[in-house]
């Protein structure tokens, strides 16, 4: 059971943001922003960064939930999305990505973590400044996003069938409101923080 | 040196902000929502939760920024912020406080270290599920702006007497795109991205 009094029949983030809607706008443009683009880094590319991170973590609901984000962009490649997850250093991605992942995790650990050997190995396999922030702010999101999940012990699904729907709809529909449509109806006297 | 191609004329976060407004945007956004209400929790504390984190995190920048927008909170004194930074147990300030302050640490070292014990001890000591919400995110929002400011290497000022003026200028306006009035004048053939 959540920390806080939230609809225990929404999973994970999306309880929480129901609880609070001012701060879920501001968080769900910046995820769109953040993931929903194909400008240098494609949307599975950063779905795998989220992933990861997610695993590094600890986060079983964020980790779950970009994971079958990422598997819908890779065509169904379950597997591809769990060796980058744990072990991407043997995944069949490119070794720019391999580069931005290593710099992804070390902002896991913390900022100062990351190393200027880690930059530079990463421009010379072509990534550009607008590649390495991306990667640092999308694990610095979800630096966030893990720790008021879990920080909150929001709810989060142990059915492994349940994410790859929700993820479908992301997919299609990108961070949002729409998020919170199998929100259960609110009694019109109820108010919503 | 910063790892991207920033304004180095811009301290830590703005440097960054200036780079990337896009995201910039929603950032400032959330962070004028934890940080400039005084709905439950002040804004003095909702500064030193910062404050506390950022120090946790050995994020000069941040610790600097925000412990200066808490003194202006508190009158000038430096001494209390300084306190709660480093021992806030023994620092001047109400239990309820003290309680949050420690969820806020745990959540720095990842969301899964909150017990329950803790949220019981807040709850007994007055703290609301909202601000415990807000106590979670300050601190999880926190391990991202950190993250960032150190993941990218921006720019930090070592000189202590700059941070007082930036942080009577945030003290009086909030968060926002103000805090980009000091940027140089961008030429018009250099693209913003």
């Amino acid at each position: 059971m959540a920390h806080i009094n939230v609809d225990e029949n929404l999973p994970g983030i999306r309880s929480l943001m129901a609880f609070c809607p001012a701060t879920a706008a501001p968080m769900g443009e910046l995820a769109n922003l953040l993931l929903r683009s194909n400008e240098g880094l494609s949307m599975a590319d950063r779905e795998l960064i989220a992933t990861h991170v997610s695993y590094l973590n600890d986060c079983f609901y964020c980790q779950q939930s970009h994971g079958a984000i990422a598997v819908c962009y890779l065509g169904g490649n379950t597997d591809l999305v769990e060796q980058v997850k744990k072990d991407y250093a043997h995944a069949e991605i490119s070794d720019k990505l391999k580069a931005l992942l290593s710099i992804a995790a070390s902002v896991q650990k913390g900022g100062k973590f990351v190393t200027t050997q880690q930059i530079e190995a990463a421009k010379e396999l072509g990534a550009t400044d607008r590649d390495i922030h991306d990667t640092v702010l999308i694990a610095a999101a979800f630096c966030m996003f893990n720790r008021y999940v879990d920080g909150l012990a929001s709810n989060t699904p142990s059915d492994l069938s349940s994410y790859p729907l929700r993820a479908q709809q992301i997919a299609e529909k990108g961070y949002g409101n729409h998020i919170f449509s199998n929100r259960q109806p609110v009694p019109e006297n109820k108010e919503i923080k």
